[in-house]
């Protein structure tokens, strides 16, 4: 019998018959291999405005410039330079490119928690087509600490992934995670879940704490506001939020050499409010930023909620600069926020349910435990980097709580999760997103694996 | 900073400088590299008798071959043929042919329990330099399922490992871990530690799984004597062994096509009493097999009696034959058994100890756990596959109970224990095992890291 795993080297070696990732997308991820240099990019200075104009309204990929090589060195590269190739719709396709690499957009960023994409390494992270991924402040800071993380070099070599690293402020995961948090106008005094011992976080560390780790993309501190939230609670929530949005901005800007390489994102807020939203997004883009996430969604309002705010929230946004949705989500939320304009996200789903078991396919997801799957000579996907491994395997490794198992099914969510994004880029590129996501949800959602 | 992993990615690709195993042992990987055919093989036909001289008292590499490529397939390579290219004392190294592929002695057999080698692909296993892999009968048989197995294709498609594997009798776990445990003459009624469902192993039914699960190399089916044993318990029981080894053979011999491709090894036992190892020698080579092990140590008798028993035992078999020694060990243990004349060994100390944190290297195993190594920044040997991560990075992934903390040291200890076969090898063949054996232990056992 012919491995079918010796195949897959092949093709991950360029050796075989076309890359995984490639299939299906060949205008954009052609482009990328040629090196494009995209023409509708937007420079930033220092500390930029939320007012440029996007002039990025066309469907066709610029020609390619000759290739810039892999050899070109971090310091010959823009700060932070967001070009949009194609829109559709409200959907937009393009890259950032930074020092440490370019990130395509719309992108999905693996959840790299504590300095570590958990079950994979970072060369593994990389081959599904990551160009980013996430670290959060709270973890980090409690284990194994700014500081020391600074003295190991920062978190890309601690970890050695040499791209692009956005981390969140900690303000989120310090409310939900640590314990006797208690928030007042300078920041949010509580104690660590590991050890008790006790800490602070305030918009100025949280700037620190993310230089220490040598971040690429910084997120300002903010208050995720609770949902359900009255009002008041939203509009004070939100104001104090924007508050901090100034002081992050300063401090991120005092930071010296590192404020000179990396980006600094801002938060909106304003819960489910549009004048809310808006009167967030008016606050930011006057702070100015090289990026604005939206915040406080994906925190229990459901779907449809959710997209009723993103229909009014993301175009509020400066145009020019990417838009990031916090936290989000399942693969048909991705869609859904593509389709309204987003261009960035981050999720621990397809870690964290891969870790239990559940899988995801275009025909929606599947728990790899259930017993139907137990002779199931089957590829969980065929074009899947896991696809040498059949489900009865699979179901096998997680029914019996074996490691592999659960990194198994990490690479393969993350695969998936990498290559939805890569055909949205190019149904963006091509001017057939809304025919895509249309035979996306009905497949996804409506059938049964 | 130029990245370390890159650097071990050229390496393993063959485009950096020099590949790490082949480094310190030049004359046999180079023959190796060659497509060595070595002339002092001993062919087996079907039913093989222990009596074979041994005409490989040579020091030097036999004069290489026109290499014979990868290409040659299964059908083409002989059933199982053990070529010794040199002897330096009792030790020898050489060769095990088989349809799957080549097994370099002496050898170290990962263990795969339960169809995998805890937290690594099976490419990543093979990266290190394993030959062959071990998986247990008992576990497969109760989970997924011997029977299943076949149905799937067999152990070897299920997990995509495809070069040699060796599975143990389920002997002696069905002794260690299953529930009320009954032995008789016919065999071990047992009920499962997973779910209570009642079993029976017999040698013809531990035949049979073998069979199933597509083992290359099938172990005979005996009882692991107790330690310690009265004289007359030790002698009861390696006599019932002694008819079980035969009631194997024949079950074995019955299997078809699976017989003609496949090797079995008797297993000497006999507790720690001289004659009774000579007896079971005698009994085993009277029904002739592929190879011979060495059961019923490693039960905690200790190193020197393990040696002290060695000491006596291991000639007593055929020497024309591979010599396992079953479940051992720690490295000093490999370097004194290989000094024995012990060409295979099997044990879970490497994988076991590295998902708790302990890492193996020349200067003794180290606690990764230790406070010390929370901001070492050098990796944990500087030839290792994880060598581009610090000790601090593994001592944080380890501390926080990051499967890619097991991941890592998992693959540095199997990569250690493949580099000291590789070591033995390359001294054995260059006639300096007294000085390598002698150097390793004092830097190992004496050293402090």
């Amino acid at each position: 019998m012919p491995f079918r795993q010796a195949q897959w080297l092949l093709r991950m070696n360029g050796l075989g018959k076309g890359s995984g990732l490639g299939k299906g997308s060949g205008v954009e991820e052609g482009a990328l291999a040629r090196g494009d240099s995209r023409t509708s990019g937007f420079s930033t200075g220092s500390k930029p405005t939320g007012s440029e104009p996007c002039s990025a309204n066309r469907r066709s990929v610029s020609t390619p410039a000759p290739s810039p090589g892999m050899g070109r060195g971090m310091s010959d590269r823009p700060r932070f330079e967001f070009s949009v190739a194609a829109t559709d719709g409200r959907a937009r396709t393009g890259a950032i490119a930074m020092r440490r690499g370019e990130i395509r957009t719309p992108a999905f960023m693996p959840v790299g928690t504590a300095a570590t994409v958990k079950g994979m390494k970072p060369a593994g992270v990389r081959a599904i087509g990551a160009d980013i991924i996430l670290g959060n402040t709270y973890h980090l800071m409690l284990r194994p600490g700014a500081e020391r993380m600074e003295r190991l070099g920062g978190l890309h070599g601690f970890m050695q992934w040499d791209r692009p690293i956005l981390t969140d402020s900690g303000g989120y995961q310090v409310m939900s995670l640590s314990e006797l948090a208690k928030i007042s106008e300078d920041g949010v005094a509580f104690k660590s879940h590991l050890d008790g011992s006790r800490h602070m976080l305030t918009p100025e560390r949280s700037m620190e704490i993310q230089r220490l780790l040598g971040s690429d993309i910084v997120m300002a501190f903010d208050e995720c506001t609770p949902f359900p939230a009255t009002r008041e609670r939203a509009e004070s929530s939100m104001e104090r939020s924007m508050r901090w949005a100034a002081r992050s901005r300063d401090a991120f800007d005092a930071g010296g050499g590192h404020a000179a390489s990396a980006a600094l994102f801002g938060i909106q807020q304003g819960s489910m409010e549009e004048d809310l939203r808006r009167r967030s997004s008016e606050a930011l883009a006057g702070i100015g930023f090289d990026g604005y996430a939206v915040g406080g969604l994906a925190v229990g309002e459901g779907q449809a909620e959710m997209f009723r705010v993103l229909d009014f929230a993301v175009d509020m946004l400066p145009a020019g600069r990417p838009r990031y949705l916090m936290g989000v989500g399942k693969p048909d939320d991705i869609v859904g926020a593509v389709e309204r304009g987003i261009d960035m996200f981050d999720c621990v789903l397809p870690t964290r349910s891969g870790r239990n078991g559940q899988g995801f396919t275009w025909d929606g997801p599947i728990n790899i435990r259930n017993a139907k799957f137990a002779e199931d000579m089957a590829p969980i996907d065929p074009e899947s980097p896991i696809a040498p491994w059949s489900r009865a395997y699979l179901h096998h490794l997680v029914k019996s709580g074996e490691m592999l198992g659960a990194m198994l099914m990490t690479e393969h969510n993350l695969w998936f999760y990498q290559r939805l994004m890569a055909e949205l880029r190019a149904a963006i590129a091509e001017g057939r997103l809304a025919g895509f996501a249309e035979a996306f949800r009905a497949r996804y959602c409506g059938g049964k694996a």
